[in-house]
């Protein structure tokens, strides 16, 4: 598996390839440097990681094309991030503890930061020297489904504009769609079949929801981050809002649990089992749950 | 060449197959709705035109691949004039006759939909049912590398939010770069040579945007079905303002003639001659060029 180095430097290649240095005349300044900050430092990368835990699992066989997936994922998640942050939908002054994308650049270089960021990960992917360039184009199908629409994370994000929404129809689309795709595309770039590891993606995704709904009750905006008390700030479905705190802790327990449970038998299981609890202590720590 | 009845169609199937219609409950409603109003009715639909007619030119060997290109050239488009007409940019009430995405479904939706047919133009190219799969990724990179940065339509955008910026490095991003992919894709989908093509778009795209610039000044917002003035208004270079209206008039009609001589030589080279000078007619109607 890449660690978490070399995911970094393939972001940054990612990014060096397709915008033009700040310094340069030939590409736009400010949306360079957008770009950069949109993406780096990161969070925890938690999808390009599964993507690459999934296909070290599988036997690894095209490194470049799980790189290249687990990059597109993660430029993909920062681009709904730029735009989640603006001020039509959440207005976040903070993200990742450094101002959000509008806040530094303005409106007009966010939306366009996420636009492009967009388009950056299908290059990555169409320009990857893939040992398997048959694989490439159900990569690209697969990632698109979990972003677009009425599966992926615009569908879920715009699900917050309907006067009533399914909250599981909305956190699947806005959170599942992209965990799902990212062990979907770990399998996929390695030869193995991507609908066996899809639902593992699912769990870990619906899991990574509830937890997200529990920190912005409890947690602590300077560790997150970014501001907390936004699901009721905005009016926003949240399990924290709908089952409350304890029963929300209880879900994300059990979801763990069913997606450790959903990691078909192979090699690198036990990794990806001993994986799956460590984040899940990261996402809701030991201390919260005692407090709840 | 498809005509304009059988393009709509192949948009209308590509904006079906990624959302769900507004009456089921399995995708949200709104952004389904404004997907459509989006792309629905269409301008000149000029480029996909393009990628068609050069493609026919070309021999026309893969009609699927083809029209892929062009529905997927189309969306982008789409896309960005949705995102141009948002508030924080052009904040224009109208396009094509009709209110512009965010007056009618809200700056949330319109910032989704734009992102949406972003990914779905991707989407219409991994899933096309090709004869020629191994030409797929190429055409995904050259519509990808139109479209982001440092050459594409997002970064000809972030020129407007840049203190200083060379015009022509501006409009050809923003408006060249999608005409030079219209004309490489409908090579390259063709089996032909991509780079061959490209100057043809590169003039066209040259060409029309001085067109967009002169009617901008002298058009009638009825029979635009957008707002004029807007240069001035938003402060933005233009080729009207920087050489005077005769200068640019001038300019336009050169720039038509050396699209017309960058036609590489092949047995649709006459039909095309007369589509570019047809188009350049519609463009600057004779009576504009009259009145100059």
């Amino acid at each position: 598996m890449a660690t978490a180095e070399s995911l970094k430097q393939a972001l940054e290649e990612a990014i060096g390839s397709a915008i033009a240095l700040s310094e340069s005349p030939h590409g736009p300044g400010l949306l360079a440097q957008a770009y950069h900050h949109a993406v780096f430092p990161g969070g925890a990368r938690i999808r390009p990681q599964l993507t690459l835990a999934v296909a070290k699992a599988c036997g690894h066989d095209d490194p470049e094309l799980t790189t290249a997936a687990a990059v597109a994922l993660e430029l993909l998640h920062c681009a709904s991030l730029v735009h989640d942050d603006l001020p039509c939908f959440d207005d976040a002054a903070t993200r990742r503890g450094q101002p959000s994308v509008h806040k530094k650049f303005g409106e007009r270089i966010a939306v366009l930061t996420g636009d492009g960021l967009i388009v950056l990960a299908f290059q990555v992917l169409a320009t990857v020297k893939s040992k398997h360039p048959e694989r490439v184009a159900s990569v690209i199908s697969v990632i698109a489904q979990a972003t677009g629409a009425p599966d992926g994370i615009v569908a879920g994000q715009a699900w917050e504009c309907e006067p009533k929404a399914n909250l599981r129809d909305y956190q699947r689309a806005k959170t599942g769609a992209l965990f799902a795709a990212a062990t979907a595309c770990g399998a996929l770039t390695a030869g193995a079949h991507a609908d066996s590891w899809r639902p593992l993606g699912e769990w870990l995704g619906e899991a990574y929801q509830v937890a997200d709904d529990i920190r912005d009750v409890v947690g602590d905006p300077d560790s997150l981050g970014k501001p907390v008390g936004q699901d009721i700030a905005h009016d926003r479905q949240s399990s924290a809002r709908e089952l409350g705190l304890f029963g929300a802790v209880q879900n994300f327990e059990l979801l763990v649990g069913k997606a450790i449970r959903a990691i078909p038998s192979c090699p690198g299981a036990p990794y990806l089992r001993s994986l799956v609890l460590s984040e899940s202590e990261r996402l809701v720590p030991r201390e919260v749950l005692e407090r709840v």
